[in-house]
Formats: C-alpha cells, sequence, structure tokens
C-alpha cells in the first residue's frame, strides 16, 4: 500500500509517519520508485506497536525506539533481551548501588533468582526502603504473602508468553508490564474495598 | 517537649515544623506562656506521617492535609472514610464519566462490589481501556487469574488493618497503598524473571 493509505489504516498523521520513519523506529517500505514506497500489514502492526508504547504507556520515542532495537536486534537469551527492553519502563532510576541488600534479602527469601543487573532488582530496593522510612517497612508474613500471590499473576502471565520468538515475547513483557500495572493496582483498591465490606459483615 | 526538642527529635527543620502548623497538618501544642506551647509524642508521630505522606509517597501538602482531615475526621462508615482518603492518592484523573463499563463489567465477573462513586472504579477503567488500545484487552481468563491472586494480596492487607481505630485504618490504607503499589510492581517484575527461567528449563 501507498503511505496514504497507511495514514488512513492508523489513523498516525502523515507527518507522524514520516518522522517514525527518519528515527528508525517504523521500517521502510520498499521502494517502488524515487520518491514512493510500498508498505504492508508490518508496517501497520508497528504503527500500532509505536502508539501503544508512546501514546498509551507513556514512552518517550528515544525509549520506544530502544524497545524497538531489542525487538529487531533480540539476544539470544531471552531473559537478557526481555530485561533490556523493560529497562525502557518507568520508574527510572539511579541503579548504579552497588548493592541492595532489602531486596536481595526479600528476594532470596522467596527463594528467587537474585540478578542486581536486572532493573527490577534496584526498583525492589527503593520501593521497599520507601515503606520503611514511611514507617511501614515490609515483614516476613507480608512477603510470605505477597510472594505466593504475586508468583500466580507472574505464572498465569508467563504461561501465555511466547517462548519461542522473541519478538511477541518482548511486546508481550513490556506492554504486560507497562499496561498491567495500573490494572493491578485498581484490582487491588477494589480487592480492598470487597474485603473491608466483608471483614465489617457488610452484604457484598 | 519545647518545640526545639521537637525539631531535633523528628529531624523535621523548625521552618517546616512551623508551615506545617500554620496550614494545619499539625495539630498544635499545650500553650504554656504567650509564645510557648508543649508538645508530645503524638506530635512526633503525626510529623513522621506527614513526611511519609509527602516525602516518601509524594503529595502535595494539600492533599496530605486532605488525608489528615480524613483521620481528624472519620466518617462513621468505614469504607466511606477509607475511600475518601484514598482519593487524595495518584493517579489522579477524572471521574465525571456517567459510566465505567469495562470496570463494572470485570467488577461483576469477579463476584465483587461495585460502586462507582469508589475512585478505584474509574481508574480501572481507564487502566482497561488503555490496555485495550494498546492491543492487549483484559481477557475473561486473565481477569479471573488475577482476581484471584488480587484478592490473597487485599485478603492480607485487611487481614492486618484495624477495623476499630478509624484512624489508624485511614493511615494503614493510604500507606499500604501509596507505598506497597511500588513494591507489588517490582516483584511482579522479578518473579516474572523467576518464571521465565523456569519456563525455559534454566536452573534459578
Amino acid at each position: 500500500m501507498r503511505i496514504s493509505e497507511l495514514v488512513d489504516r492508523t489513523g498516525v498523521p502523515l507527518a507522524t509517519v514520516k518522522y517514525y520513519l527518519r528515527e528508525g523506529l517504523l521500517m521502510p517500505g520498499q521502494a517502488t520508485g524515487a520518491t514512493q514506497a510500498d508498505y504492508d500489514d508490518a508496517h501497520v502492526e508497528r504503527l500500532g506497536l509505536i502508539r501503544a508504547l508512546i501514546d498509551v504507556a507513556g514512552l518517550s520515542v528515544k525509549r520506544a525506539k530502544a524497545v524497538i532495537d531489542v525487538i529487531e536486534h533480540p539476544e539470544s537469551d531471552l531473559v537478557r533481551t526481555i530485561g533490556r527492553a523493560l529497562e525502557e519502563l518507568p520508574p527510572y532510576g539511579g541503579s548504579d548501588a552497588a548493592e541492595y541488600p532489602r531486596a536481595k534479602r526479600a528476594i532470596e527469601a522467596l527463594g528467587q533468582v537474585y540478578d542486581p543487573d536486572y532493573a527490577a532488582v534496584a526498583q525492589l530496593e527503593r520501593a521497599l526502603a520507601a515503606a520503611e522510612a514511611a514507617g511501614v517497612p515490609m515483614t516476613d508474613d507480608r512477603l510470605r504473602a505477597y510472594g505466593g500471590a504475586i508468583m500466580e499473576l507472574a505464572e498465569f502471565d508467563i504461561g501465555n508468553m511466547s517462548t519461542t520468538d522473541p519478538a511477541d515475547a518482548v511486546k508481550y513483557a513490556v506492554l504486560g508490564t507497562a499496561l498491567y500495572e495500573p490494572v493491578i493496582a485498581a484490582m487491588r483498591r477494589l480487592a480492598h474495598q470487597d474485603a473491608v465490606y466483608r471483614a465489617l459483615g457488610g452484604s457484598s
């Protein structure tokens, strides 16, 4: 299809499509003349991913480009590949600390893999330190209860992920992380409300 | 104790303590003279809460004041009281819609209480709409799996909450929501990593 049809089908304005082409987020079409190129369904799909990353998940163009680079050049190790893509998602923050004592202790208590290079380790350390500073430190009981429930969420997520196609796996991991964290936060607030109703003996 | 000792014990600068007094976040001390007042442990504790809300949870002074107003003037209904306090937490966003079709469907499918006035309902609607727009809509399977795991988290939280002292319950709900959502998000990312290792047959 011509670029004008790509604009029609996706609703992305022509100037924006050209910008994504220049920045390398959208792959070039097949040249059909000096100033014309042919686009296909892969371009429609890519534009959908770019809009999801930028407009819905709130990534900068630079970070969206980094995610797409990972999709186009996956490493042979799928865990590393996904880890690199997830580093482009918020929250951003210094991860140059040498040690993550709270995170290490929690991860090891849960019997999970501890890899300080994985960005979520620094993220957990900051979150645990903040809870501690606010006077509501993580307890062993809470860690155990949360760990089990959160592993259930994660097992479902990974059970539905392709482990053979790295591009699909990265897309799924990035969108599933960026877009389902807010869903989970809202669902937990609503579950609290429901649980309080029941704790107070109200009918729900 | 004198205000200077309150400053020493909490590490909150004198000018900040005076500002919180003026704004009504910190309750006045017991007057002991024309320009002196006596403070006690309740003031130390309140300053800890104010710092947690503002410095750690990132609330504005105005929103922290609103949380404290709820603590000082709870409604007779504990669910409403907590709901009012939780409205001061991010994410903020228009909740003037008349209907929340995606949230309503999800909440009813889970058999939970649907109360469109509860801020988390609008929050869930926005999160589900964003996931849908990004091409990863909530499925029935995912809703069921998430619903069960998230209710486990919530049951633990509520099981550890005072249902007799509204002030304690509000503090616990606000800090537990603001400070544990980032912990849960980080733990889920780490559980993903662990589950991928295991799915790929790696040793963890």
